[in-house]
Formats: structure tokens, C-alpha cells, sequence
């Protein structure tokens, strides 16, 4: 199969990297699949523990129900592969168990362990499967459903979903959104407490990002900050997420 | 400065990496810094919020400091420089603040998400840096004194330390360590419940690496299950850090 090159894959790869949320139908052969895992199973992880497993999605039925646990978005709707990545402290458990080992690893910081793995290696997935030429997106959306994706997948204790990808061939280049300044987020020796004016000036490439400006006319709001914090990712819904996604973790043995 | 390329470096990246423990006293440039960053900050993050900030410490007295927060580990004690990549909702929540939007990130979920984030910021950054000729290592340990850590760097609330990474000039290439194969951690369409004999088959590799054998040797146990599970991540210590963790997150008012 022939992946069409999109300008930003030729030019420096990290520099021009932007999600896909537009697939052709075209599907990606297990044996790739198999190749792209197996290069990324190759990033760092604590201990050598690889404390992750992925489930591939291609069934056409199969992905429509994720498709749903996903709110329908288009990047989930179009892919022609879904991959979940999971938080997998029960393959590892089960392995010390055989061996008389003492497995102490149904607790939070061995979920956020897990968690660090598996989105290592999520990533690593993403660069690995881009710089190959294909297109990528995550579904932000893993944990709002976590506790229906992980009935539907059928996963047991100690696995928990905490990262989605839609990979396939991309059908167009992809918006190039805007990023902060590197002096937003980097800080020397010691945490710097920025001031509002410094905060509004690090911020400012947000207001002026004509997509942005669309947004807030749509949602008559005032500002970027405001469709972002209120609309988006409203405070009723992060608590509400927060309480379905402890409890999954306290059902999947994380909390004992 | 010339970077040395080793073996894994010319062939295949991703099919070779590994970590680097013991580096060079080159240090690494502002410059190079912001420019590795820079790329990094083009990752995927949820809904372009980029709920990270790194801390950079070069100082030689603050090196010290850190690395005895990491137990003075290799990795942490030769680098010239260690990066301290934190989930930050601190900013973000300021900037909604002055934009007088409603800020609701002060909760469970919205620290998944900063971790979530920041960690995909990390892994870019191993890859960038990486594969420009540097070598890096993820200090595991971020999480045992990440009070401590918090404190020593000044984070301020919605900020917690989620990743540290040793990043210089490698000293030499570093070991190849073994890594399952694909099958163990690819499930398709649901997860597959592995027997008992097919789990022993699939961590056979752990088993026969050689320097396992000698782990076991040295700790006088029986496998290298044992070695993991009840020396180096003993569950005593595993319910500890659970405990601190969740501890510094409340402080830090992800618990609100």
C-alpha cells in the first residue's frame, strides 16, 4: 500500500506534527500493527515492567460501538483502526503469582505507574506509526466512558483504559493549531510565578488564532477561555468524571 | 559540540533505543533546551490546553539536591542536566481566572489529564532529544519524594512533579535489556485472559536474560519475579507512596 506524504511528514517531523481526524478507508494490516507495537514496546518503562497492553479495534461493528463510547467524534467515526491503551498491572500480577513472588501492585501508585507506561508507550505508537506516514489522533474522551469501554473489552482486574488512538491513512494534511511560546512552560531551577500580564502576553497567540475567535462567536462568549474552560471541559463534568473513573479504579482492584 | 553517534543511533531508532545511565560532563546549552522543547511542545495535548511545565536544573547544587530526592541513583548523579516535567493546571487555571471564566480543574480527572499530558510532553521530549544524538533516563522515582521535590522546586498549587528525565551526552552506548514480544501485551478486539502456561512462555525472555540470572544470584531468591516484586518494588513501599502521593495531591488541591 502507498501512503501519500503530506507536506508536514517531509519537512522536520516535531516540528510540523499535527493530529488526523479525517482517515481514508483504507485498513492497516496486523502485520503492521504487529511491526509498529513492537518498535514501541522498544520505550522506556519502570523496571522493564512494560506495565500496558493495547487492544486493536477493527471489526466494523466493534468500532462503531467504541465510536460511541467516544461521543461519535469524527476522528473516531472515520479511523479505520482504534487502539486502546491500558493501565496493565494483571499480566505482571499473574506472572509473580506463578512464581510464589509477593505482587503488592493493587494500589494508586501502582496505577499511576501503570498509567505512565502505557502512556509512553501510547506515544511512542503515535511517532512511530506518523513517521512511517501514517496520520493519528487521541481520543481525549478514554476516561469519560472508561467503565463502559472496559465492559465492552472485556478487560479484567488491574487493567484500566487510559489512552485511545484512531490510526489510519490520513485524507488530508490536518489543521496546524496553535502552540504557547517554549517560555510558558519551561522554568530554570526553581517554579517562576508569572504575573497576569505575563499570563494574558504567553496566552495572547490563543485570543488571535482566527479558529479560536470562530469559536467564540459560536458560543457567544466572551473569549477563548471561557468556550475552553466552560463549554469544553465544564467543572460539572470534570466532577463527574472524576467520581465514574475513581470508582472504576477502586472496582478494577487499584485502590485495595 | 560534537555528539558521539552510537551503534543504536545510526541504525533504526526505535527499533534500538536505550536508556542512557552514565553520561559525559558536557553539558547542554539554553539554546539546545529551548529548541528540543520547543518540538516537543507540538505532541498531542487535550484540547491544545498543554497541561505541562518542565522544570530545567543545571546548577550544580541543585543537582545534587535532586539526584538525593532520586537516591542518588547512576542516572541521576552524572547528568548535567535533570528535567522535572510536572501536570500543571496552575497556569491554564489563572489564565481562565483573568479571563473570568470558570476554571473546574481542581479535581481528580483534570490531574489525569495534566499527567496524561505531560507525560506525552516527556516522551517527546526522550524522542527528540534522542534522536538528535543525546541520551536520556526517566527517573522512576519521581513519585517516592515527590513532596519533597514539590517543595524543593517552589510548585505552587494544581502542580505536581509526574516525570523527572537525566538528559546529557551518553558516556557509553548502554544495554540493550529485553523486552517481550508483541503478543504479550496485543490483544484483538477483547482482551485475552493468557492461561498460566502461556504467561510462563510469553516472560520465558525475563528468565533467561542473563543479567536477571545474576539478580537472583545476588538477592538470594528463587526467579526474577521475586527479585521485582518483593526487592525493588516491595508492596510495603508501593502502599507508602500510594499514600504520600495521594497526600500531596489533596495538598496540592486536585482533590477538591
Amino acid at each position: 500500500m502507498k501512503i501519500r506524504k503530506f507536506h508536514h511528514m517531509k519537512m522536520d517531523y516535531f516540528e510540523n506534527r499535527r493530529s488526523c481526524r479525517n482517515f481514508t478507508n483504507t485498513s492497516i494490516s496486523d502485520e503492521t500493527l504487529y511491526d509498529i507495537v513492537r518498535k514501541a514496546m522498544r520505550a522506556p518503562t519502570c523496571g522493564n515492567m512494560q506495565l500496558y497492553s493495547v487492544i486493536v479495534t477493527k471489526d466494523s461493528e466493534n468500532l462503531s460501538a467504541l465510536a460511541n463510547f467516544h461521543f461519535n467524534q469524527p476522528a473516531s467515526t472515520t479511523a479505520p483502526v482504534i487502539l486502546t491503551i491500558c493501565a496493565d498491572f494483571n499480566r505482571f500480577t499473574r506472572w509473580c503469582e506463578i512464581n510464589n513472588a509477593d505482587a503488592g501492585f493493587d494500589n494508586f501508585h501502582s496505577f499511576i505507574t501503570a498509567l505512565t507506561d502505557a502512556v509512553i508507550f501510547a506515544q511512542q505508537i503515535v511517532t512511530v506509526a506518523e513517521m512511517e506516514g501514517y496520520g493519528s489522533c487521541y481520543l481525549g474522551t478514554v476516561n469519560y466512558n472508561a467503565k463502559e469501554i472496559s465492559e465492552f473489552l472485556q478487560l479484567p482486574d488491574l487493567v484500566v483504559p487510559v489512552a485511545a488512538l484512531s490510526i489510519g491513512v490520513a485524507q488530508n494534511e490536518g489543521e496546524k493549531v496553535e502552540r504557547l511560546e517554549p517560555e510558558a512552560v519551561l522554568h530554570f531551577e526553581k517554579y517562576r510565578k508569572d504575573g497576569d500580564d505575563k499570563i494574558i502576553e504567553l496566552h495572547k497567540i490563543k485570543d488571535e488564532f482566527e479558529p479560536n475567535k470562530a469559536f467564540v462567536k459560536e458560543n457567544r462568549k466572551e473569549n477563548i477561555a471561557q468556550v475552553i474552560s466552560e463549554i469544553r471541559y465544564p467543572r460539572s463534568m470534570n466532577e463527574k468524571v472524576s467520581e465514574s473513573f475513581l470508582k472504576l479504579l477502586k472496582e478494577k482492584k487499584f485502590f485495595n
